[in-house]
């Protein structure tokens, strides 16, 4: 057998294994600490009524004979399709179900629609969620990054040179929380046509966005159809990171079809859809009373990133995010790594987060912290990340 | 951008759409035709109590904050992994916990396996699923085939020249319903051993085996544990189609672990897990009661399959499969192609099947039915079949 070697060049543990080993041992020499999370993306608020409901339902069908439903169409059932279209069509943006394919999430379709190209030149943001790079690396991809900084807010715009065949987009982002505006990503939309790239577009974070003039989708931007793909999942968007479930829109004008239908053929042959019983519960997602109830959940992360942003403001932190994102990608207190701040506030704080290390080369004095967490928990987390943070700023 | 051009290499439309356009014509031109299809391989029985219990237990669970969860591991929860360890162990098979992957189903786990190898010289039977082939195209791989005949009873023996990187088998066999015995199979392990070849065993089948002396599980033969990977699924032991849960064994013992390793990786950057709900459903499949249910189900299939072996014996038709199997594969009248045999017995039998021709060059000449069906229906689908069979072969 001749094994890939391209995984050779994959780094090291995973950065959240790495993590949580060092909480693990932190914890056992500590137990009485109240040690509180900040770092993991994951939600922890319930699925809500409609959606389990739904899914009670879709349980009962499946157990007689007369409604039990085997292999399902490996791009999605219809009733689901056409709701996403209806959820797009509701902020204006016009997508056929016929170019929607949904899957199990973001992740695995951002990392298998890789299969559809050959070697490529990729760029991706820096600092960047590590998937993106780590799915290029298995592929022997060549990468190069657009760089985030504290001067480009985190938003970096196309460079001046150099042209690439693959583009990936977060936005909002993971793990800055900086959101780009229209304008911004009609630059890249720009870019990628002149330079005949495809934008990867991952949308995971878009229910976030409560600034209207903000952009929710890539098809918001004049253009893209011709020259993107757009990843979206229901983990974030209603608390699906347990049942999982996505979506991913191919236009129809992407290199005259050819992507929808590679797409269609590559999971035609390795996947066999989503389960019916999750099928029918994201359907109910985009109800009335599903999209209510999931807005509420949502508020309620929006409302612990707000105060978390309002903290850091009043200590003088410099951060991107905690507005219109989940994320806050805040600046490690000066001369200390992002490691060095993660061990800092686990041990004086009890707080834990991601160092921006993690992220990539420009992560570097920088820190990732979540909103997902309990709201007091939270607000208790932050004053003694503030305190903590203040102290290490004055030496 | 630059796609893959190994897709332009992939053949036209997929089988079971051609087919289903096919059975479509007839059907509005002939709205009266009491049409039984033999032809898909998808179950017809519900799911059974005791999945059904557990999967509404669990969405319970996903309903309240205390009991909710988020993000599971990606090779899935230790809970099913034992369970699935034990499944093993009750028929021999010494399979540890840490050595199952749990997947979205067997078809995703197998296409997915490639990305851990480089371009590679592929051995695999031919008729076979489609899919083995198409995902080899897809990565550029070279295919050869070991060819299955009347004279093999389907079951090809490694070739005496040649050595491959990778070799596919299936058994019991999708589309000839073929079982290797356990010396058959020694003979593959052998070869593989002795060549540097890893093996994908396909297992999708192994629980309509019911002969003792017949192996479920490549490791059964000794040795196999250093040469081979085994891909199973529940969409047949538990009739889990629409639910979608496989899981995949890869042996420590393979390329000295690197293979297990990554699997992990590639799993842990391009897959999220199995939805929570569906591990729990498939965990009770193997308790006594789920055993004991789908048992009962899956004896449903084998009765289908042993009475429609009994009517093509009485009827003098060679075929191979039907039992230990729920699939049949039949010899077509001499002088008619398999796609001919499929329109005389659409139009003169209203029996749907599935021409060889479909899975291979040495599917030419042969036809596979299946067992999946309802019980009456079915046999009174074999009546009409083998009549329209036995006029075509006096001619």
């Amino acid at each position: 057998m001749k094994l890939n070697e391209n995984f050779a060049a994959l780094g090291g543990s995973y950065l959240f294994g790495k993590i949580a080993a060092r909480v693990r041992q932190f914890a056992a020499e500590n137990p009485d600490a109240d040690v509180v999370s900040l770092g993991i993306g994951d939600v922890t608020r319930p699925l809500t009524p409609a959606v389990v409901c739904a899914m009670h339902a879709a349980v009962a069908e499946m157990a007689y004979e007369e409604t039990f439903r085997g292999y399902g169409p490996e791009r999605g059932y219809d009733f689901l399709r056409r709701r996403i279209a209806e959820y797009y069509a509701g902020r204006g943006v016009s997508v056929s179900p016929s170019e929607i394919f949904v899957g199990d999430g973001a992740k695995s379709d951002i990392g298998n629609f890789l299969d559809l190209f050959g070697k490529s030149r990729v760029l991706m943001p820096d600092p960047v969620y590590p998937a993106y790079f780590d799915v290029n690396v298995m592929s022997g991809n060549k990468v190069a990054f657009a760089g985030g900084n504290r001067r480009n807010g985190f938003r970096p715009l196309p460079p001046s040179r150099g042209d690439y065949d693959i583009i990936y987009i977060c936005s909002p982002n993971n793990p800055t929380g900086a959101v780009y505006t229209k304008d911004e990503l009609k630059r890249w939309v720009d870019y990628a046509r002149a330079t005949g790239a495809v934008i990867f577009f991952d949308a995971a974070y878009e229910c976030y966005v409560r600034d209207a003039s903000l952009p929710r989708s890539i098809f918001e931007v004049e253009g893209a159809r011709q020259c993107a793909v757009e990843f979206c999942s229901l983990s974030k968007t209603a608390g699906f990171t347990g049942l999982r479930c996505g979506y991913t829109v191919v236009p129809e004008e992407l290199a005259g079809g050819r992507i929808a239908e590679m797409w269609e053929r590559r999971q035609a042959t390795k996947f066999n859809g989503v389960s019916y019983v999750v099928q029918r519960a994201a359907e109910a997602v985009f109800t009335p009373q599903g999209l209510a109830e999931n807005a509420k959940n949502n508020d309620y992360y929006l409302r612990n990133a707000r105060a978390m942003h309002g903290m850091l403001e009043s200590a003088g932190v410099w951060h991107t995010g905690g507005e219109n994102s989940p994320y806050i990608w805040m600046q490690c207190p000066r001369g200390i790594t992002s490691w060095e701040y993660f061990d800092l506030l686990l041990e004086r704080a009890n707080v834990v987060g991601t160092p921006g290390a993690g992220f990539g080369k420009n992560g570097e004095g920088y820190f990732r912290l979540t909103a997902f967490g309990n709201d007091e928990k939270t607000v208790r987390a932050m004053e003694r990340l503030c305190e903590v943070t203040r102290a290490a700023m004055r030496k």
